[in-house]
Protein backbone atom coordinates (compact mmCIF):
# COMPACT_ATOMS: atom_id res chain seq x y z
CA UNK A 1 0.00 0.00 0.00
CA UNK A 2 1.43 3.30 -1.34
CA UNK A 3 0.75 6.37 0.92
CA UNK A 4 -2.09 7.19 -1.69
CA UNK A 5 -3.91 4.32 -1.36
CA UNK A 6 -3.63 5.17 2.51
CA UNK A 7 -4.48 8.46 2.04
CA UNK A 8 -7.40 7.29 -0.25
CA UNK A 9 -8.80 4.86 1.70
CA UNK A 10 -9.02 7.12 4.84
CA UNK A 11 -10.29 10.08 2.74
CA UNK A 12 -13.59 7.63 1.97
CA UNK A 13 -14.28 7.55 5.60
CA UNK A 14 -15.38 11.15 5.09
CA UNK A 15 -19.29 11.98 4.29
CA UNK A 16 -19.58 14.87 2.07
CA UNK A 17 -22.66 16.97 0.41
CA UNK A 18 -22.53 17.00 -3.16
CA UNK A 19 -22.74 20.40 -4.78
CA UNK A 20 -22.40 21.54 -8.46
CA UNK A 21 -20.49 24.77 -9.45
CA UNK A 22 -21.58 26.76 -12.44
CA UNK A 23 -20.41 30.04 -14.40
CA UNK A 24 -20.41 31.06 -17.62
CA UNK A 25 -16.73 30.85 -19.36
CA UNK A 26 -14.98 33.56 -20.61
CA UNK A 27 -16.10 32.13 -24.32
CA UNK A 28 -19.64 32.73 -23.29
CA UNK A 29 -20.11 29.09 -22.87
CA UNK A 30 -22.01 27.39 -19.67
CA UNK A 31 -19.78 25.25 -17.33
CA UNK A 32 -21.05 22.71 -14.71
CA UNK A 33 -18.82 20.57 -12.56
CA UNK A 34 -19.99 18.50 -9.76
CA UNK A 35 -17.49 19.29 -6.58
CA UNK A 36 -17.28 17.60 -2.91
CA UNK A 37 -15.00 20.29 -1.35
CA UNK A 38 -17.27 23.31 -1.33
CA UNK A 39 -15.64 24.46 2.43
CA UNK A 40 -16.92 28.35 3.82
CA UNK A 41 -13.45 30.48 4.55
CA UNK A 42 -14.82 33.36 6.46
CA UNK A 43 -17.66 35.15 7.81
CA UNK A 44 -15.59 38.91 7.26
CA UNK A 45 -15.72 38.36 4.40
CA UNK A 46 -18.43 36.08 3.56
CA UNK A 47 -15.89 33.55 1.64
CA UNK A 48 -16.13 30.02 0.48
CA UNK A 49 -13.21 27.85 -1.33
CA UNK A 50 -13.48 25.12 -3.77
CA UNK A 51 -10.42 22.99 -5.72
CA UNK A 52 -10.44 22.16 -8.84
CA UNK A 53 -8.68 20.32 -11.15
CA UNK A 54 -6.71 21.97 -13.38
CA UNK A 55 -7.46 18.87 -16.43
CA UNK A 56 -11.34 19.89 -15.66
CA UNK A 57 -12.93 21.34 -18.90
CA UNK A 58 -13.88 24.61 -16.80
CA UNK A 59 -10.43 25.06 -14.83
CA UNK A 60 -9.25 27.76 -17.48
CA UNK A 61 -12.32 29.64 -17.55
CA UNK A 62 -12.26 30.41 -13.91
CA UNK A 63 -10.30 33.73 -13.65
CA UNK A 64 -10.19 36.84 -10.76
CA UNK A 65 -13.62 38.26 -11.03
CA UNK A 66 -15.44 35.50 -12.47
CA UNK A 67 -19.09 35.10 -11.49
CA UNK A 68 -20.16 31.56 -10.24
CA UNK A 69 -22.88 29.56 -8.29
CA UNK A 70 -22.63 26.63 -6.50
CA UNK A 71 -25.48 24.26 -5.92
CA UNK A 72 -26.09 22.54 -2.86
CA UNK A 73 -27.81 19.13 -4.02
CA UNK A 74 -30.68 17.62 -3.04
CA UNK A 75 -30.97 13.64 -2.91
CA UNK A 76 -33.55 14.06 -6.15
CA UNK A 77 -30.47 15.33 -7.95
CA UNK A 78 -28.11 12.52 -8.16
CA UNK A 79 -28.39 12.37 -11.62
CA UNK A 80 -26.81 15.85 -12.27
CA UNK A 81 -24.54 14.85 -10.29
CA UNK A 82 -23.44 12.25 -12.15
CA UNK A 83 -23.86 14.27 -15.15
CA UNK A 84 -21.80 17.13 -14.33
CA UNK A 85 -18.79 15.02 -12.97
CA UNK A 86 -18.47 12.92 -16.62
CA UNK A 87 -16.53 13.83 -19.27
CA UNK A 88 -18.56 11.57 -22.04
CA UNK A 89 -21.96 13.46 -20.96
CA UNK A 90 -20.14 17.12 -20.92
CA UNK A 91 -22.55 17.96 -24.01
CA UNK A 92 -25.84 17.21 -21.71
CA UNK A 93 -24.60 18.80 -18.28
CA UNK A 94 -27.51 21.74 -18.95
CA UNK A 95 -30.11 19.30 -20.03
CA UNK A 96 -32.14 19.41 -17.07
CA UNK A 97 -34.80 22.20 -17.20
CA UNK A 98 -34.06 23.62 -13.56
CA UNK A 99 -31.21 25.27 -14.83
CA UNK A 100 -31.63 29.08 -14.62
CA UNK A 101 -29.63 29.89 -17.72
CA UNK A 102 -30.48 33.64 -18.06
CA UNK A 103 -27.34 35.21 -16.49
CA UNK A 104 -25.20 32.93 -14.22
CA UNK A 105 -26.30 29.58 -15.10
CA UNK A 106 -27.92 28.51 -11.67
CA UNK A 107 -29.87 24.98 -10.76
CA UNK A 108 -33.63 26.41 -9.33
CA UNK A 109 -34.38 23.27 -7.31
CA UNK A 110 -31.09 22.66 -5.57
CA UNK A 111 -31.07 22.43 -2.00
CA UNK A 112 -29.05 26.00 -1.45
CA UNK A 113 -27.34 28.48 -4.29
CA UNK A 114 -24.64 30.23 -3.35
CA UNK A 115 -23.66 33.74 -5.12
CA UNK A 116 -19.61 34.24 -5.85
CA UNK A 117 -17.05 36.14 -7.24
CA UNK A 118 -13.80 34.76 -7.56
CA UNK A 119 -10.97 36.41 -5.48
CA UNK A 120 -8.45 34.30 -5.74
CA UNK A 121 -7.31 31.53 -7.52
CA UNK A 122 -3.94 29.26 -6.10
CA UNK A 123 -2.15 26.98 -8.27
CA UNK A 124 -1.48 23.87 -6.08
CA UNK A 125 0.11 21.02 -8.27
CA UNK A 126 -2.68 19.65 -10.33
CA UNK A 127 -5.80 21.39 -8.68
CA UNK A 128 -6.16 25.37 -8.07
CA UNK A 129 -7.82 26.58 -4.77
CA UNK A 130 -10.59 28.29 -5.91
CA UNK A 131 -11.29 31.57 -3.49
CA UNK A 132 -14.71 33.41 -4.01
CA UNK A 133 -16.22 36.14 -2.37
CA UNK A 134 -20.39 35.53 -1.93
CA UNK A 135 -22.33 37.82 -3.16
CA UNK A 136 -25.45 36.37 -1.82
CA UNK A 137 -27.32 32.70 -1.05
CA UNK A 138 -30.75 31.28 -0.42
CA UNK A 139 -31.46 27.66 0.52
CA UNK A 140 -35.10 25.53 1.04
CA UNK A 141 -37.07 25.15 3.92
CA UNK A 142 -36.54 21.44 4.34
CA UNK A 143 -33.23 19.77 4.31
CA UNK A 144 -32.65 16.90 1.85
CA UNK A 145 -28.51 17.43 0.83
CA UNK A 146 -27.48 14.89 -1.43
CA UNK A 147 -24.54 13.17 0.67
CA UNK A 148 -21.78 10.85 -0.57
CA UNK A 149 -19.64 8.56 1.09
CA UNK A 150 -17.12 5.73 0.62
CA UNK A 151 -17.62 5.97 -2.88
CA UNK A 152 -21.28 5.77 -2.94
CA UNK A 153 -24.47 8.03 -2.65
CA UNK A 154 -26.37 7.52 0.85
CA UNK B 1 -31.13 39.08 6.28
CA UNK B 2 -27.42 40.00 5.24
CA UNK B 3 -25.50 38.36 3.20
CA UNK B 4 -23.45 37.12 6.04
CA UNK B 5 -26.99 35.61 7.28
CA UNK B 6 -27.93 34.08 4.08
CA UNK B 7 -24.93 32.93 3.38
CA UNK B 8 -24.46 30.79 7.25
CA UNK B 9 -28.50 29.82 6.45
CA UNK B 10 -27.04 28.22 3.31
CA UNK B 11 -24.16 26.76 5.05
CA UNK B 12 -26.74 25.07 7.69
CA UNK B 13 -27.25 22.88 4.84
CA UNK B 14 -23.81 21.34 4.24
CA UNK B 15 -23.71 17.61 5.89
CA UNK B 16 -19.80 17.34 6.72
CA UNK B 17 -17.95 15.14 9.14
CA UNK B 18 -16.01 16.40 11.85
CA UNK B 19 -12.23 16.30 12.91
CA UNK B 20 -9.73 16.90 15.44
CA UNK B 21 -6.63 19.03 13.99
CA UNK B 22 -3.67 17.69 16.43
CA UNK B 23 -0.01 18.69 16.85
CA UNK B 24 2.52 19.99 19.15
CA UNK B 25 2.98 23.39 19.38
CA UNK B 26 6.32 25.24 18.92
CA UNK B 27 5.91 26.31 22.01
CA UNK B 28 6.09 22.57 23.46
CA UNK B 29 2.85 22.28 24.19
CA UNK B 30 0.15 19.72 22.64
CA UNK B 31 -2.82 21.43 20.52
CA UNK B 32 -5.97 20.24 19.33
CA UNK B 33 -8.82 21.64 17.41
CA UNK B 34 -12.09 20.65 16.30
CA UNK B 35 -12.27 21.34 12.24
CA UNK B 36 -14.72 20.88 10.18
CA UNK B 37 -13.03 21.96 6.76
CA UNK B 38 -10.87 19.01 5.95
CA UNK B 39 -10.78 18.80 1.94
CA UNK B 40 -8.20 16.64 -0.07
CA UNK B 41 -6.57 18.50 -2.86
CA UNK B 42 -4.65 16.27 -4.65
CA UNK B 43 -2.79 12.63 -4.88
CA UNK B 44 0.37 13.34 -6.63
CA UNK B 45 1.40 14.99 -4.11
CA UNK B 46 -1.24 13.36 -1.09
CA UNK B 47 -2.71 16.67 0.01
CA UNK B 48 -5.13 18.15 1.92
CA UNK B 49 -6.44 21.10 3.49
CA UNK B 50 -7.87 22.68 6.44
CA UNK B 51 -8.92 26.44 7.41
CA UNK B 52 -8.08 27.92 10.94
CA UNK B 53 -9.47 31.07 12.65
CA UNK B 54 -6.03 33.48 13.54
CA UNK B 55 -7.79 33.76 16.61
CA UNK B 56 -7.83 30.24 17.50
CA UNK B 57 -5.01 29.31 20.48
CA UNK B 58 -3.53 26.57 18.10
CA UNK B 59 -2.58 29.30 14.82
CA UNK B 60 0.58 30.62 15.99
CA UNK B 61 1.65 27.16 15.99
CA UNK B 62 1.17 25.93 12.58
CA UNK B 63 4.61 26.92 10.73
CA UNK B 64 5.27 25.67 7.01
CA UNK B 65 7.15 22.15 8.15
CA UNK B 66 4.68 21.60 11.08
CA UNK B 67 3.88 17.92 11.87
CA UNK B 68 0.26 17.11 12.38
CA UNK B 69 -2.72 14.43 12.74
CA UNK B 70 -6.48 14.92 11.22
CA UNK B 71 -7.96 12.75 13.32
CA UNK B 72 -11.50 12.15 11.86
CA UNK B 73 -13.92 11.65 14.80
CA UNK B 74 -16.66 8.01 15.04
CA UNK B 75 -20.03 9.08 15.84
CA UNK B 76 -18.68 7.89 19.79
CA UNK B 77 -16.69 10.65 19.97
CA UNK B 78 -18.82 13.87 20.17
CA UNK B 79 -17.58 14.35 23.83
CA UNK B 80 -13.89 15.24 22.44
CA UNK B 81 -15.76 17.42 19.23
CA UNK B 82 -17.39 19.27 21.93
CA UNK B 83 -14.18 19.93 24.11
CA UNK B 84 -11.99 20.59 21.52
CA UNK B 85 -13.86 23.52 19.92
CA UNK B 86 -15.05 24.74 23.28
CA UNK B 87 -12.48 27.65 24.45
CA UNK B 88 -13.38 27.53 28.22
CA UNK B 89 -12.36 23.28 28.46
CA UNK B 90 -9.11 24.40 26.33
CA UNK B 91 -7.26 22.74 29.82
CA UNK B 92 -9.38 19.54 29.08
CA UNK B 93 -8.65 18.86 25.73
CA UNK B 94 -6.35 16.04 26.33
CA UNK B 95 -7.94 14.36 29.05
CA UNK B 96 -9.24 11.68 26.92
CA UNK B 97 -7.14 8.21 27.45
CA UNK B 98 -7.22 7.54 24.05
CA UNK B 99 -4.85 10.09 23.13
CA UNK B 100 -1.46 8.82 21.98
CA UNK B 101 0.84 11.51 23.14
CA UNK B 102 4.23 9.68 22.05
CA UNK B 103 5.43 12.00 19.53
CA UNK B 104 2.51 13.85 17.12
CA UNK B 105 -0.45 14.10 19.52
CA UNK B 106 -2.96 11.76 17.59
CA UNK B 107 -6.49 9.87 18.64
CA UNK B 108 -5.82 5.67 18.41
CA UNK B 109 -9.79 5.31 18.52
CA UNK B 110 -10.48 7.92 15.54
CA UNK B 111 -12.19 6.89 12.56
CA UNK B 112 -9.15 7.68 10.29
CA UNK B 113 -5.86 9.49 11.15
CA UNK B 114 -4.16 11.45 8.80
CA UNK B 115 -0.62 12.42 9.33
CA UNK B 116 0.48 15.32 7.36
CA UNK B 117 3.52 18.16 6.97
CA UNK B 118 2.62 21.61 6.43
CA UNK B 119 3.59 22.82 3.10
CA UNK B 120 1.88 26.32 3.07
CA UNK B 121 -0.17 28.52 4.66
CA UNK B 122 -2.08 31.06 2.87
CA UNK B 123 -3.74 34.05 5.15
CA UNK B 124 -7.22 35.56 4.02
CA UNK B 125 -8.90 37.56 6.55
CA UNK B 126 -9.89 36.26 9.63
CA UNK B 127 -8.77 32.89 8.65
CA UNK B 128 -5.16 30.87 7.76
CA UNK B 129 -5.79 28.09 4.44
CA UNK B 130 -3.28 25.26 5.66
CA UNK B 131 -1.98 23.13 2.78
CA UNK B 132 -0.02 20.02 4.04
CA UNK B 133 1.39 17.20 3.11
CA UNK B 134 -0.22 13.35 3.83
CA UNK B 135 3.00 11.56 5.23
CA UNK B 136 0.73 8.36 6.38
CA UNK B 137 -2.65 7.48 6.73
CA UNK B 138 -4.75 4.66 8.21
CA UNK B 139 -8.58 4.08 9.20
CA UNK B 140 -10.71 1.28 10.92
CA UNK B 141 -12.60 -0.90 8.91
CA UNK B 142 -16.53 -0.24 9.95
CA UNK B 143 -17.42 3.30 9.17
CA UNK B 144 -19.32 5.45 11.90
CA UNK B 145 -18.05 8.46 10.69
CA UNK B 146 -19.27 11.45 13.51
CA UNK B 147 -21.37 14.04 11.26
CA UNK B 148 -22.72 17.53 12.03
CA UNK B 149 -25.77 19.64 10.03
CA UNK B 150 -28.05 22.10 10.69
CA UNK B 151 -26.05 22.99 13.94
CA UNK B 152 -26.64 20.12 15.31
CA UNK B 153 -24.40 16.28 14.91
CA UNK B 154 -26.53 14.01 12.68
Amino acid sequence: MTIQDNFRTAMRNYIYSVSVMSMKGADGNPYAITVSSVTSISMEPPSLLVCINKSARVHDSIKEGSDLCINLLTKDQEEISNTCSSESQFDKRFDDKNWNMQNIPYLENAQANIFCKVDKLISYHTHSIVIAHVLDASSKESMNTLVYANGKYA
